[in-house]
Formats: structure tokens, C-alpha cells, sequence
């Protein structure tokens, strides 16, 4: 391959995103520059936090129209370019981009420990393995026999959040959109309950299968279905902020949660928002619990690999809609 | 005197709390059964949680009509009625109610080390004076240097909230309703800034005062100062859920503060409600930096007692309204 195929944003989205928003470009494979190693990516990382960086200025700079679409890559070093602690074939997570090949400084890159399948140094041993350990661990400080709720539940950190809970001893109940998701986590996974938040029914369910109050909240979705849990958590309970997805596709600022701040303080909650990024002194304890329970068959590890570069906008899409169970990446080359 | 004046709550307000929602009932004096001792009411104190116990459960039960209602009172007892621990003279502080007597049990009263003047056992030595330093302390994690902001910044918990903390080396903003509290508290108390709430330049004002973020915000009063707060937060900031108060007086549920839970994940803030009673364990250390922080000149009490027991209802009122500047409370005996 000679070509460098890259995602240009042609237009940042107002309302929800379409492929429109994106450009193919085709240029030469970049040169690095002093202190630079050239990288070739392997798998692209689709998130939720994608279409949010195209929102505005979160925890990075926000996105704008004619910048290269950002995402997290599986990349593998192809020119080391005298850097000290890389060489070629290493293997590196970092922002590569929605393109095939990318310079980055040396500097901040570190080769990961080689996994096989490649795949699950995206998925169980990236950066979703240790955001449903650092939430459930250090945020959300779960205890055996607590109830634990988990939003998109089938999602790519909440596939593993369930199944870390349930190894840990927990009562825990997934809400998901649609029955198939629902049923899975329930009879794949074998959670006490999975509510539909799309089910007319939903608040009455959640109830029900919450009938003591919930303990831990682990949120990854915001809106509507935070507020459905903050009116049932229990007492000194837990809401653990992951992400808010059912906000970054659309355009409208939505009304935050009744009952905050005044159930906070009637029912001594908390809620605390995290980036895994900050906690990185935990990364051996994470992933040295996450490699042994899927050694022993507690965990199992759900990837939803979409093959070819042009497919990034559709997988993007898909996932903002909720398609994939388990975690979601386009493979490169 | 051989009559017991009661405020008996004749109907549930419905909205703004007012005086006909409370009828006086005069009776006889109780007399302790076994196991209970006779308590004289010498003062009530007057707390924006008393309208929330009208609306539903809280962290206690609801207020019905035809109840006795209920208040926090400093009372001296005149029968230890046998009582081990007890004996006449001696003062608790206790849910007297809005009554010159009541009988309660003996379990769970403990006498009160006697301050004079005697108020100081409602303010700085009672629930008010406890809830700031835990507050703070415990709950915010206050650092010398920071950015506090402080809302009811006039009030009973505030005003020494804020005195707390500027005595412990932060960088602090009051937030209360009019010019005359707001000069107090950068003329009086010495904060570094206050803005009224009322002003139609609030949303700037605070903005202005806190430039570099805030990194702990204490909030009282909920609602549209919270968002407003809630947007200005530092990162890792944490906001204290002490109460609600611009809730508790009307039937409407608002929605709550937008930025929720998005917010908490970009910056990584968490929002922690607590109810002091949790923190017996903290009595000792929070009452003797008090006392010393006042013996240094450090911090003022500042209470606001109205005497006479048929002030009560519009003692109450006026205190939703912000009437009041420090700890309000109504001398009975």
C-alpha cells in the first residue's frame, strides 16, 4: 500500500450524525519528523465519545470541519525512526485518526504488552476493560450482595461492567434498548434482570427489578434513564458517571435530572463523573483481575469487528443507534 | 406557667408556605410516662428543612395535617423522671416540636455541654455549625488556596461555611439574595466576593468572581444557582449537597440542573448530599476548631432570635423568604 486513506470531517453534525459529515481523502504516507514514528493503524476504536468530541471542547479539544476524524487506533510502529523505547512491530494505542497511516511523537507512546487476538488490546486490555474497572472499583466501590445497575449494559464498556459485577458478587441488572439486547444479557450473560428503556413499561420494570434500591449506578448514558435510576437509588448510594451517549447526538441542551440536588442530600447519594486517564497507578490491578477472570470463565469478552476502512462512518453511526453488543472496531489492515 | 401552647399544622401548604396553614392548641402540660422525661422548649430553631418535612419523606417521615409541627428545639429538663443519664437542669437538643413541653424518651437524649449564652448550642454548637465543618471538610475536602463558593451564603450553615473557609486559607465567594447580605459578606465576614442572585447579571457576576473555576461549591438552595454553579466548576471540582432550599417552598417539580451528568464526566467533578447525623464520629473535632476558631476572633456568630413563642409561623416564613441573616431561632422560655 502506498496510499494513506484518511476520514476527513467535511461538515461538523448539528443534529444527528450521517456519512455525510465525512470525506475520503487519499495522500501520501506521511514522513516522520524528527522525534516522530511513523505508525500503520491496524483497528479503529468506535465510541460514544467520538460524536462528543465533534460537540465542543470536552476533556480534548473539540473537533472541527477539516480536521482528519479523530478516534483511538490499534496502530503498529512501522518506522521507529531512532526512537529509544520503540522499534518496529511494537504495538501502540493512540489517536492515529480515520486514516491508514500517521506520524506521532515518540514521546507519550508505549509499546503494550502484545495480546492475541490483537483485538483485545482494544477491547479487554484498552480502554474499555479499565473504565468498567476503575467505575465499578474505585468510583463506584461495589460491595458483594449490593444491587448494581448498568446502563447500555450491552455496550462496549457495559458488557464487561455486568460481568465484572456479577464475578464481584453483585445483584446486577442491565438496561439496554430492545429485547434482544435484554434477552442476551440476561441468558448469555446470566444477569438477574435486564430492563428495556424503550419498553413503554420501562420505569415500572426498573422498579421491579430494583425493588430495594440500588446501590451502585453505573451510567454511560445520561437523560432520561439517569433520572429513571436516580429516583430509585437507595440510600448512601452510588451513581458512578461514565458517560452521557444519550446526549452527544443531537442538538438540544436537554433539561438535567429532577432531584438533584434535593434527593442527593435527602438519601446522602453521590455521583462522580471520571476519566479513565486519570487513574492510570490502577492499570496492573485492572487488567491483572480482567486476564484472570476471563482465564477462568467468568468474563467473557464481546467485540463486534467490522472489516474495511470505509465502513468507519457506518460503524459510527450504528453504534450512536445502539447496534453492537459488546465493543465495536473497524479493522484496518 | 401551667398551659402548653402548640402550633398544630391545620392544613399542608400547597405552595408558598403561609400563616393559616398553622392553628395554636392549648393544653396541659404532658406528664413523662415510664421511660420518658419532661422537656421544656427555651428555644426553636428555625431551618428551611422544616418546610421540606411538609412536602413528603424525606430522611424522616412527612408531616401530616393535624400533627404538632415539628422543629428542633433547645430544651432544658425540668423531670429526669428516673432517667440514668439525665437530671432536671439539664439541656438537649431534641424534636421538641413547636410546644412549651413535651414528653420524649429518655433514649437517645444526651445531656449538652451548657454554653452561654445559651443560643450557641443552636448554632455554633448545634446541627448548624456541624453540617458547615462537615461540609467542608469532610465532604468538599476543602484545600487551602482553593476556590470555595458558598450558596445562602447568608444563612444559618452559611455564614459560617464561609467564615470556615476563609480561615482556612481559601479564596471564597458568597452567593445571596439582595445588595444588603451581599455587602455584609465582603464588608463583615471579609469574602473575596459576593454576588446576589436576584441580579440580572448574576450568571456574569459569578463568572467574573470565579474565573479560575470553582473548585468546591456548597450548595444550599439547588435550582438555577446550582446550574449556574454547576457550569463554572474546576476541574475535579467537588460540590457539596447540603440542601435544596429554593425547592422545598412550591408544588412544582423543576428539572434539574442541565449538565448533568455530562458535566461530571468532562471534568470529572462529583456532587456528594450528606445529612450530618451520619458524622457523629466528627462531633468532637469539628466543635473544638470551632470553639478555638471563635476564641481566636476568627469566626462571628451571627444569630438572628426572635422572641416569642407565636412568632413561630412568620419566624419560619420569613426564613423561606430570606429574611434572615445568620441562624434564625425563636426564643420560647
Amino acid at each position: 500500500m502506498s496510499i494513506n486513506r484518511q476520514f476527513v470531517i467535511d461538515r461538523l453534525p448539528t443534529e444527528t450524525l450521517t456519512a455525510d459529515c465525512f470525506r475520503v481523502v487519499e495522500g501520501e504516507i506521511p514522513r516522520p519528523r524528527a522525534g516522530e514514528v511513523l505508525l500503520r493503524t491496524r483497528y479503529i476504536s468506535l465510541d460514544a465519545a467520538n460524536r462528543a468530541w465533534m460537540m465542543g471542547a470536552t476533556y480534548r479539544d473539540a473537533l472541527i470541519a477539516g480536521d482528519i476524524m479523530s478516534g483511538l487506533g490499534l496502530a503498529e510502529v512501522v518506522d521507529a525512526n531512532g526512537a529509544p523505547d520503540l522499534e518496529a512491530g511494537d504495538f501502540v494505542l493512540t489517536d492515529t485518526g480515520w486514516q491508514d497511516f500517521a506520524a506521532r511523537p515518540a514521546v507519550g507512546l508505549t509499546p503494550l504488552v502484545r495480546r492475541e487476538p490483537l483485538t483485545h488490546m482494544i477491547s479487554l486490555y484498552g480502554i474499555v476493560g479499565f473504565t468498567a474497572w476503575v467505575g465499578l472499583h474505585r468510583i463506584g466501590r461495589i460491595r458483594s450482595g449490593e444491587t448494581i445497575v448498568v446502563s447500555a449494559a450491552a455496550g462496549s464498556v457495559g458488557v464487561l461492567a455486568v460481568q465484572l459485577a456479577k464475578a464481584h458478587g453483585c445483584r446486577v441488572v442491565g438496561i439496554a434498548g430492545g429485547e434482544r439486547k435484554c434477552d442476551f444479557l440476561t441468558r448469555e450473560l446470566g444477569l438477574d434482570a435486564a430492563v428495556d428503556y424503550r419498553s413503554p413499561q420501562f420505569a415500572a420494570r426498573l422498579r421491579d427489578a430494583c425493588a430495594g434500591g440500588i446501590d451502585v449506578f453505573f451510567d454511560n448514558v445520561g437523560g432520561d434513564v439517569f433520572e429513571a435510576c436516580l429516583m430509585r437509588m437507595a440510600s448512601h448510594g452510588r451513581i458512578v458517571c461514565c458517560g452521557a451517549v444519550s446526549q452527544y447526538d443531537g442538538s438540544v441542551p436537554r433539561h438535567g435530572p429532577r432531584g438533584v440536588p434535593g434527593l442527593l442530600v435527602t438519601r446522602r447519594l453521590s455521583m462522580t463523573g471520571f476519566i479513565v486517564s486519570d487513574h492510570e497507578a490502577d492499570r496492573e490491578a485492572a487488567f491483572g483481575m480482567l486476564g484472570r477472570l476471563v482465564a477462568e470463565g467468568k468474563v467473557r469478552v464481546l467485540e463486534d469487528v467490522i472489516d474495511g476502512f470505509e465502513q468507519l462512518p457506518a460503524a459510527l453511526i450504528g453504534l450512536l443507534a445502539g447496534e453492537n453488543i459488546g465493543k465495536r472496531m473497524v479493522k484496518i489492515a
